[in-house]
């Protein structure tokens, strides 16, 4: 991590300078009457996006939440691949590493055909496949998340903290008004001022609260979907039990007496289980039943048989039915209006979207929604990018979605379907068993490819780098830091800090000749006139302030000098104008984990593989194509 | 990590639950009249003791400081390999893998035969020798060291806070007084209460106050040892230059200008230079020269030739003298009255033994001193050992002292030599060159060694585990976790928490028949009147609260049942009798690192490991070895 760069300052370095004029006393004061994004609800989809915005203190952001402060437990608790590799974007992936429980394998239990009414372990399986990402897959207290996030928030320029105990009620959009076109109308929920209610004005609403959204409802919006008709209750508790599984993540199916998914949970105790309950009848709501948790923990002994579970402390229950919902957009604006106007107010998690938790979505999709959302607001409002770069939020996200809900559907049906149903190719494996190893790409988050758009690259050039498909997320491989020969990952020279950055991919032929593709792409990048870094680079500021360049080579370390570099990979920046040392990466050779090899990068050619602030590639180039590049980033960003 | 074993608690896992009566209010209430342990000095040494025993609220531990608050920059800044192995067991390497610079690379310069005024790169090498530790070796602050051992201590059961602003003046020790014959008087520092003196009396005081130690003079203790005669300057900055290797350590000789040791440091921009400046005549001391930053820039820039530096900001410098001195005891009783008393108190860290910077060893030594003096104050105060355990601090420490200063005076001379003085082996490496590749393990603290002792076995068996030195730190290797099939570190099993550890390496045969190895050493640990376990553990306390068994077997985890495991393996704890699920693991088939060949176990017989508190390896024995096990024990644990 880099710090220091503008001067000294002493103490933790996640804790940045505060602006002049933030502390954390603010929140205390209430809101103001106008805000630039106002975002409704803590849960993971408000808090990722707080996190992202609260690092630029020059938009006023704020957050409200309904609940008189943070929560403590329940609810999600997977973190799959792609969402860890978003935390090492914010910093706190090995925090998470260090305190979650890593899902290292799973395995299947079935009635055993001797003895139906005792389960028995049919199989198991590597959770994550070799080589998906560089992170395990975890789970952990949603709660936990929160946290990590509201430490961003608290530790970052802006000294952002939650108002809590404000709930939106409704708002109106006035797309004729100028600045502040969103009135938002609040009422306390604190017991000594409840039902006190307020207005305030924003440039943008986000409504990450949940499904049921306020917001949703005030911009029209409409969950569209079905329930399963299944009642499922989960609970997070400390037991002991002989089961012999009970560290693994395990799906269990029971001969008659229904199934249970048991994920193990962090601290090396806890465990959560999800229990699959009574049928609902057509048109039957899970609140009818007068179901609680020791049902729960009857039936699960039920179907353990023949192990057992004494329960000793019931952390958190809850029960509900699987419901796949989705609305039609994430924004105000329907699709008719979409050439005229821009959306000023968003949904995002399950305001606009609900699954079932068997596959571990809620918390990862909905913080995968914001972190799509929140660059695309900061480069607006800081005047990076007209407006109309907030349609694609809706586009992308709602895809997403959509891919999800049909996935989770199939989940869903293979998860309650009647043990008897093995897979016909394979008598002893269930096919859930199957599924659920095919699935492992879909669930780790990591299929999500946004599709062809300004924003996305046609794939034309994909052949030049195979591994990084153009649309998904930006799969990290590990590299050695030149400056100083740290073997890391070069994935994690993504910061969640809403810049573009380009990974330049040296080939064939001396990489220190002044005339090689690298330095004749460092010197358009440098000094063209219609190089992007210069066209959308504000004036005075470091170079690589918007679009960020690093280069990698296909040699070693030792065989590589730093001082020949092209200048563009060793700028001076910040007040100082200090070498900027971490852009310069070459392949992990000594290892044998070759990122050229690894991501099928052409060797000869080399070639250009542009990331956006959110991890996604957008486009992989050849290291010549100037002009392509140039357009590019013409059709979102604005002249500087 | 494991916590929630007595219960969900919201939050932080690293946040204890304050022990009752405690809370972080009560440093601000000043010092009571009576305290179990007086630290004196919030360096190094006195916080990483404090550490320890803040997770003690029943012992009651002070620690004073003279300045009004915590460091912020300076000083001692090398992290070596075996700090970092014991900051894992704190748990916060991961944090300080994050936030520090790796020294990945070492290069060395001395002047261009072709044009000596111009130095240039004759040599690099990779900076620590592959598989010496998992750990990396990195540079950063000393200040942030504190910090993070200040949390610590903040988030532990007992809330400790330093007393600030509090000088110990002078102390007396009573052999004959009963519960607290230490008098220690203090004085006031802060501006307002300058001055205002008071006593307190404690069983223990610890000096951890540095070169200038006052508990050390109040005990009689006298540094001896040399001053090399040579001042040099110390500076972290801010700087743009153009020299190469700025960040990779590099030692530079000049051809007449002196030496630099480059030291990159966190962040990514600042480093440290030490730079030698004049020759000191017999009896001069430093501070009798004149000699500013501006005196260390304009030398640097003299040995940099044909580079320079521009230094945009001084973020810390100081001027001193090499001197490697030591003192004859490191607590208050006399060689000759070590049979008939025991110490009351002790000096760590600078306080009994200084050394050259060069090697980086002050700060890493210091922690070293107090990570083994922690582990038998808290066994002596909580009733575990008697008090002459605590002779051995001294007899271990003072032999690892003397080693490092030993080791220092070498390293000291061969990077002041003259560049001439070229390896007559070959004569392009330099001598310092070829030494630092040869002590690479000593800078990385592993070589420290404590002698055969009641605390210490003899090395009779030393054949059935050649790669766990009897005396050495306990040199971790990758294990997969049966219960949950995780990847991690055997080592990473050892916390910070004064336990003892067995490691049972299981030999041939089937690991799980009840007559094997290792269900009978189970047995007899659990069974056995003589077993230490039950000899020296507490009645209802749990049954790994002071000798904790972990098993390591030749298997891949999916050849093993852990419901097949001893029930010492799986023992019932905490208040709920949860099953811990942390104490089996199997050897990593798929990496191909296997700890029984990484670690020469005695793949047939198997063997038992024991660990000390601070990681240190105590003894290996035979699995069958009952009788010297209990023996081993019994030699410095009392019956509970
Ligand atoms: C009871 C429950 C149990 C769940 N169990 C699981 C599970 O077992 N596994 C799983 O994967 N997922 C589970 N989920 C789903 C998972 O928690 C969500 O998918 C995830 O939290 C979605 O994140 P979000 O930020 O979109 O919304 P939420 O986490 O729902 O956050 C919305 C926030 O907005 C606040 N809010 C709502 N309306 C307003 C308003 N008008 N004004 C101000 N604040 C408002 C809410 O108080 C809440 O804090 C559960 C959800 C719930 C509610
Ligand atoms: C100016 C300076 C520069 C250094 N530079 C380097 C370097 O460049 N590289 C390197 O490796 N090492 C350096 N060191 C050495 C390194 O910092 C020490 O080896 C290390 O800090 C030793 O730790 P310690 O805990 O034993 O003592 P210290 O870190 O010295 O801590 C002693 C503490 O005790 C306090 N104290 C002293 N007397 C009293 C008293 N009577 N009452 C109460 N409190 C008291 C002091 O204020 C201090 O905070 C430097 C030390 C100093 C002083």
């Amino acid at each position: 991590m880099q710090y220091h760069l503008n001067g000294f300052r002493p103490g933790d370095p996640d804790v940045f300078e505060a602006a002049r004029d933030r502390n954390r006393a603010d929140a205390a004061k209430g809101l103001p009457d106008k805000v630039d994004v106002l975002i409704v609800g803590c849960g993971p989809a408000g808090l990722c996006l707080a996190a992202q915005l609260a690092r630029f203190p020059e938009i006023d952001t704020r957050i409200v939440e309904q609940k008189p402060g943070p929560m403590e437990k329940g609810q999600a608790d997977g973190i799959n691949l792609r969402s860890m590799e978003m935390f090492q974007a914010f910093g706190f992936a090995d925090k998470v590493k260090r305190e979650a429980y890593w899902v290292n394998e799973t395995t299947f239990w079935k009635p055993d055909p001797g003895n139906p009414r005792h389960i028995f372990r049919c199989g198991r399986v590597q959770d994550v496949e070799d080589g998906l990402s560089e992170m395990p897959h975890t789970l952990m207290n949603q709660a936990r998340v929160h946290d990590m996030f509201l430490d961003i928030m608290r530790n970052s320029p802006s000294r952002l903290e939650p108002d809590y105990s404000l709930q939106v009620q409704d708002l109106v959009v006035d797309p004729d008004a100028g600045d502040y076109p969103v009135t938002v109308r609040l009422v306390r929920t604190d017991p000594d001022r409840d039902g006190q209610t307020g207005t305030i004005r924003a440039r943008y609403v986000v409504g990450c609260d949940g499904a049921r959204s306020s917001v949703r409802e005030a911009i029209g919006g409409r969950l569209h979907g079905d329930s399963a008709h299944q009642a499922w209750g989960v609970m997070d508790v400390l037991a002991v039990s002989d089961f012999p599984d009970i560290r693994m993540k395990s799906i269990i199916q029971s001969n008659r007496e229904g199934n249970i998914l048991v994920l193990p949970r962090e601290g090396g105790h806890m465990v959560r289980l999800y229990v699959e309950l009574d049928k609902l009848s057509e048109g039957e709501r899970v609140g009818s039943r007068d179901l609680t948790v020791d049902h729960m923990i009857a039936a699960a002994n039920r179907i353990l048989v023949p192990y057992s579970i004494d329960v000793k402390e019931v952390v958190w229950w809850s029960v509900y039915e699987i419901g796949h919902r989705l609305t039609d957009k994430f924004d105000d604006v329907p699709a008719e209006e979409v050439a005229t106007r821009t959306p000023r107010v968003f949904t995002a998690g399950d305001a606009c979207h609900t699954h079932s938790p068997k596959a571990g979505q809620g918390m990862n999709v909905s913080m995968g929604d914001t972190f799509n959302l929140g660059w695309k607001l900061i480069s607006v409002l800081t005047g990076r990018s007209a407006p109309d770069l907030l349609h694609s939020y809706s586009r992308e996200r709602r895809a997403a979605a959509q891919g999800l809900i049909d996935y989770d559907h199939k989940w869903a049906r293979i998860v309650s379907a009647p043990p008897g149903e093995t897979d016909p190719e394979d008598a002893d494996m269930p096919r859930f068993q199957r599924q659920f190893i095919e699935g492992g790409r879909f669930t780790a988050g990591l299929t999500i490819r946004y599709e062809p758009s300004a924003l996305i690259g046609d794939g034309a050039w994909q052949g030049l780098a195979t591994g990084f498909e153009i649309g998904t997320r930006f799969h990290s491989a590990p590299v050695i830091r030149l400056a100083d020969a740290k073997p890391m990952h070069l994935g994690h020279t993504v910061e969640a800090d809403a810049r573009w950055r380009l990974y330049a991919f040296n080939g064939a032929g001396d990489p220190h000749a002044r005339d090689s593709a690298m330095h004749r792409l460092c010197d358009f990048l440098e000094n063209d006139p219609t190089s992007p870094i210069l066209t959308h680079t504000p004036h005075g500021g470091d170079v690589d302030a918007v679009i960020s360049l690093f280069a990698v080579f296909q040699q070693g370390f030792r065989d590589l000098a730093f001082e020949k570099m092209p200048a563009l990979l060793r700028p001076n920046v910040g007040r100082y104008g200090l070498v900027e040392y971490e852009k310069v990466f070459c392949a992990d050779l000594k290892s044998g984990d070759d990122i050229f090899d690894m991501r099928g990068i052409d060797r000869d050619k080399g070639c250009l593989v542009i990331v956006r602030p959110d991890q996604h590639v957008a486009n992989v180039l050849p290291l010549e194509a100037r002009k392509d590049l140039s357009k590019f980033f013409s059709g979102f960003l604005l002249p500087a």
